[in-house]
């Protein structure tokens, strides 16, 4: 069996590169951040700029994700199942909830945002999809931290980043979180990312009963919340509901 | 000056390969389709699957877009500046118009849709954000043509497929329409894409003056154009002054 292809994983390496941060950087930056010689990266860019997936700044002459993967981006969204399932579940929720519903699922340690719907208001609110949340600070993520014992396993406590006052930063106190979650069925997240804010998740079960994702809402904190550390037991009741209504769908059976 | 990267080029096409047609697709089938050797494409596909570029379907062993994908063309978003500078105007023109707006650039020979802002109703509405047009029936494609004389010439007589029984299928009568758009300032697509539909579209100029993307409106054929044939003139108006506001803030300055 060959070995994977070097020139495609350096060329993933610096598409990734230029999705942190500013998301523009110059040749010799992303030879340097990588440890590639110059001349390498230069003609992986060029083979990248020809096929559209970083394109070049006039000015600065530095290099930026491209428009085609934006298109490839798109197309994920409409191969990908658990969305596919999802779609009507999550309408139904948001009316009935009165919140904003995002569907995510695992990628490298984060959760990814595949599906949003926004709260049934007037308010101004901006597209969450492609967004990467992170695991110990979202309901999403404690869900599937809780169903997943290899994604728990590989967070290191170096990534338990406080983004509140409230959110848990040891492994012990996640530990905790994570058997509450699974003996209730669902997570709750309390200010832990955004103060004001609270959501409720619970797991999305594909063929076999295998955690392929997760559900949640979001809003504010007196609404979701209105008991201290409490979620409102209706709203529990109508995520968790819209959760298994996928599950069933994506062929989970009973579990 | 080294040629491009083979093995990229190889792993791009395959990623567009897949983001065609259904979206799943055995090694066999792609291999057949780009005229690759099955190891050969095994051998990239195994690749991309570790980056997370592709999926393997665990039942059929077909593969399909990976969700890496996804979050690298959210990330183009953040650092596309007309979307950037887009953003503000065009809710201010859907707030105005009362219609849906959006911002496309030109992407190998279609419209790209880079944003999207929906009516201002209670509609249902679905996101359009990465989905592509076809240059010829659309006003976001009649502005793009109108002022990049190479995408004019490289579209081929073939490509002109129609939509409805009012798409322009001849090069005659669309040179004829772009001569008329680059008169107006803005061009007009009327239940050519989807009957009962309308369109208005202006060009956003980058620095310099070069058209780089198109602003558009697009409603119920009787709102847009309530005479026959005719856009509305406030509406065009409010289209082109929001094209304009972008171009400024691009730093097109007075062309």
């Amino acid at each position: 069996m060959p070995g994977p292809v070097q020139s495609i994983e350096r060329a993933a390496a610096i598409l990734r590169l230029l999705a942190r941060g500013s998301g523009r950087l110059g040749v010799g930056e992303i030879a340097a951040s990588l440890g590639l010689a110059k001349g390498t990266t230069h003609g992986i860019l060029r083979t990248l700029q020809g096929v559209g997936f970083v394109e070049q700044d006039k000015s600065s002459g530095k290099y930026q994700l491209g428009a085609t993967l934006l298109h490839l981006g798109t197309s994920y969204l409409d191969v990908n199942e658990l969305r596919s399932r999802a779609i009507n579940w999550a309408d139904a929720l948001a009316a009935r909830s009165g919140e904003a519903v995002w569907i995510g699922t695992l990628l490298e340690g984060k959760v990814l945002i595949v599906h949003h719907v926004f709260r049934p208001d007037d308010s101004l609110q901006s597209l969450d999809v492609g967004a990467l949340l992170p695991l110990h600070a979202s309901a999403l993520g404690k869900v599937l931290l809780a169903y997943d014992t290899q994604a728990a396993a590989e967070l290191r406590e170096a990534e338990l980043a406080p983004l509140t006052r409230r959110t848990l930063v040891t492994p012990a106190a996640l530990r905790r979180e994570l058997t509450k979650v699974r003996d209730h069925g669902y997570a709750t997240e309390i200010e832990e990312s955004t103060l004001g804010q609270a959501s409720i998740a619970a797991p999305i079960r594909g063929y076999g009963g295998l955690v392929v994702g997760a559900i949640s809402i979001t809003g504010a904190v007196d609404r979701v919340c209105p008991t201290t550390g409490k979620p409102d037991p209706t709203l529990a009741d109508a995520v968790q509901n819209a959760a298994q209504m996928i599950s069933r769908d994506l062929g989970a059976g009973r579990w």
